[in-house]
């Protein structure tokens, strides 16, 4: 923390603030400047309110040194963080795919869905069985019966399975069925979700909020981190920005500003990121170019019925031609696709 | 909705767009241009999925027709809708104040910071007991004892109660204390808790997301009043944008878009919209000058030492001279501000 | 400037940027925490790049500690500027307002609109001659003809005259006939235009970039300045975010923030702020609620027929209705709207 | 266009709208719902102003449902336009390569730089001579020499250059200097210049605002065009969002976007774009996985000591690097890096 001085500042006003410092248990450092003075603190554990010195007379403004998240951070670890799915790594050498319909709608549909992706080489089904939507007149998710139909998939297919929580209410019938637990965008500042994740021992797949800052993210991550779950899979998702022509704005800045201030692995969601079908495909490419370590994609055997998202949602002979590049870009990188599940 | 066709389209996808709107019920009508064709829909109850259409063959873009909340539409409801709140009435012609600090931090603070709001004229004390915060290192708040003093300092002084509740699990407790139960800006699109405060009976504060729409914040309060709970109001408290010098830019646009769009009341909060201590006076001003039927101000007995916010907190002396501006601004309106509690 | 060190830099490492500080001429103040070390700078100018240190070995961040424009700041003239346009004093206790058509249309148009918004009080008349358009196939406006349909309505109502220059190649036809020459928002960065007027010695009306940070608002003015012309008066008139039910999104935040960095007359645009002819009586209070010198308003005696910004623009009653709404509300502040010019 | 007219709209004041609509010489089209009646229109030459039609009594929205833009749309030219950069062609199968430094600072800094990055296969140099800087205290520039400096470096090289014009009083030399012309983010929407520019017969490279939407910068390129020069590059380099950790959020989205919308090349500026050296090579990668025609990077002997924009600059070596890993990304992509000039 630093607090800068106002310029007319009082020999007084300046000792209050020294004064308050000490107060604090702090210790103060004056900078004296020819045209201003400002206090660096040290002595502090974590980060210091600037809340504490703002309001005082004399002072200009208060200055955040230090990064406010610990364990998710590269400076706490160095070694980049393997994510354990049910045997498949994701964050290693070889990247990962999950793929499937955005919401679970029926038997049929589910597992034409996962025989598809899992062809293609997919390792993990995709499939909301309650769905946070924005209109409550809208579907809203099959729920346990859509767990259960994720589980008949996965018994078939051999993928593993993510799907979203949306509450603490129903975390532990989503944590019982799925192998990976995905905190959506919605809930990436739900705290007390966060904590109940943060208290199991399963993987979590975290989605940057539409307008959470970077930073925000690994906060968000932070908490979960620190009820001892650090099994934790980040997500850029596409933010919100004045831009209309797509449904949002597809931040890939943000794979490699992740990489360098956290050891946790990075996958990218390109069909919510561009929101248009026609997009997907090149937008994943990207991501894994830009250093991600996986791609979730939504797939749908009949993207024109689909019951939402139909409109980012690729066919599966899409999907399969999106493997098949997406592999090409990984081993320009020195990189490869890890195998799906053998087939049964 | 009008589904937009290309210009090159031929008659039989033509024929396949129609027989698809005739397929899910609804009447197709052809709009025939010089360069392109669209095709309007009609009979539908509510909103159509695009996705439905999108994706066919020859299909440009959906635009859709009709708005997707209906109960908190002024379409629906022409007149005003005046919330009571344990005795305050919100949404009149009278404007009414909350005030108080932005958590609760003890006995002492909690009640001579509502000696002091009621003093000045305000109607109902704000305090954070479950404070979601950005950091899991951050104070959390005071909990059921916060609940506790809240009451304590109703009790003492006569103002109403409005505090935040942070999930569901809380949601018993809080709903006993409160007279007002705040939904945070963070939980505005947590619809599992929007739903549980719309199965309740009791007025609720609906705070805007910070990177929602106008829309997408009727869509919250629909969720609400879906269920049932009517009892809305609405909260600006500032969006987030490019700006940095300020905490928030505060949206008061959405003041006259709120009003021409739904009968609910609107109530403004340029602490967190401006987020900086100097702005808050003038920013109430203009809240009310824009036609907001109130204002909740953070302020605290002692901000240099408050646990949170600090930085935005009004002290006192300073909330005395915002309620005397505040209620001449009033007057030039021809409104004025609902007295306070009588003392005791 | 503060340079902050990495946590395990070298003590080489820091010996290299210390000598880099003096080999630049200025004077590092080294502040070691418990965690961090960092490094304080002074004897500096104006703002030091901290390109020069960035990229230093052991180098973590650069932090700026002093504000990059001097001459419009609060901090080097304390008392407000008053800008004298051709005897209306703009800054003062008195609220001045410029009204009129988005363009100039026609001689009975602009007369019209004239004579109407003198008779309601307007001080200013608005009108484009030389209309920045975005697209290339829209009405340009009238140009030399423009201006001179502008002196004619001056000499028959004495209102001043108030215009946009699009470029240094029309600015000194724009020059001779304006009493207030306007720089519009797309032209906020563009320097050649700034350094041209502030050559001049003529009042310049700035209006914010519709993607400008306040910041950079205050360093445009600081170009045309540094010139040597300070008759210069702000203008906030909406800035681009998410939000799409409004035409941009008015920053009120930002009169008090200007207020209190710079020593400038602010006023605003609420026609433009918020894009929708009902939402621009509201804003207008709102503004001068907020501390506003004045206001530019769009007015136009046939709306309908418009040939731009037609949606934005009152008729003449409601301009009158403006006018005492917003005087009411000066009132309430203790302050008055300056009387429009005599009938003759 | 489309009218939505409102649910209760009087068949007098529908007759009106659709009188108007007559009157302007369009033909409207009535479309009958359940609840509301919609009017279509055709026989327009290009886009109709909503505001003919929003003020008129009954009338709820208008909707455009054509494009604006014509001549840089794809759905006027279906294939690919290769714009010819004097031998270097850019849009084709091969990947071209700007870079060089922010600023021409020096004939040793210029020289030194355009020997390296031709050493490692760039096709075109960049350096600024003269540079649009926020604060007036900032170096702005060589200017005139810089642009001689430019054409040593190109006959000593062979590469072409690249070099940003300011303002139209400088197009005249920046136009006799280089072999593609630079139209900056902050000029995007200065309209005379892109006039100027349209009426040279010169490539042209077309920077995105930093708050332009894709659909504004087409616009751009549309008033180039509409003056006769089709030989435009548009460039994505980042736009302004609410994320602070980056310099700008590089929208990769644009690229597929762009593409499908319009026939023009696409090339990306990744060094603005994410605005930190350490990020530069992994956007640049993710930039032509997305599809891109090419790049320009911010190449520096010594970014230690650049005058501007060092933080974002890359080494040779570091350059070097670059081209490399981006060469195996265009193989995987199917494309190759057009080669660098021959050396003499």
């Amino acid at each position: 923390m630093l607090i800068v001085l106002q310029q007319d500042v009082s020999k007084e006003a300046q000792e209050r603030v020294l004064a308050r410092v000490r107060e604090l248990g702090f210790t103060p450092h004056a900078i004296e400047g020819a045209g201003r003075t400002a206090i660096g603190i040290t002595g502090n554990k974590g980060a210091i309110d600037p809340g504490n010195f703002r309001l005082l007379e004399g002072v200009s403004d208060c200055i955040p040194v230090t990064v406010p998240y610990k364990l998710v951070s590269r400076e706490v670890r160095h070694q980049d963080t393997i994510v354990n799915v049910a045997g498949v790594a994701v964050g290693g050498r070889e990247l990962i795919v999950m793929a499937g319909p955005c919401a679970v709608e029926s038997e049929q549909q589910i597992l034409s869905c996962a025989r598809g992706v899992a062809a293609s080489g997919a390792n993990i089904l995709r499939g909301g069985a309650y769905k946070p939507r924005t209109s409550p007149y809208d579907f809203q998710g099959m729920k346990e019966k859509g767990l259960e139909l994720l589980s008949l998939a996965r018994a078939e297919t051999g993928l593993k399975v993510v799907t979203e929580v949306k509450d603490t209410e129903t975390l532990p019938a989503v944590a019982a069925s799925a192998d990976l637990i995905q905190i959506g965008a919605r809930n990436m500042q739900n705290f007390s979700l966060l904590e109940a994740v943060g208290d199991l021992r399963q993987p979590v797949l975290l989605k940057r909020g539409m307008s959470a800052t970077i930073k925000e993210l690994l906060m968000a991550a932070e908490y979960i981190a620190s009820r001892g779950n650090q099994q934790i899979i980040l997500c850029e998702r596409g933010i919100r920005t004045f831009e209309t022509m797509t449904r949002n704005t597809l931040d890939l800045n943000a794979i490699p500003m992740l990489k360098s201030h956290s050891h946790l692995p990075v996958v990218v969601d390109p069909s919510h990121g561009i929101g248009i079908r026609s997009g997907v495909l090149p937008m994943a490419r990207a991501a894994i170019a830009a250093g991600a370590d996986g791609l979730i994609i939504e797939v749908h055997p009949d993207p024109d019925r689909a019951l939402s998202d139909g409109m980012q949602s690729l066919t599966l002979p899409m999907f399969h031609e999106l493997m098949r590049e997406v592999s090409r870009i990984a081993e320009a990188m020195g990189r490869s696709m890890l195998p799906g599940p053998v087939p049964r």
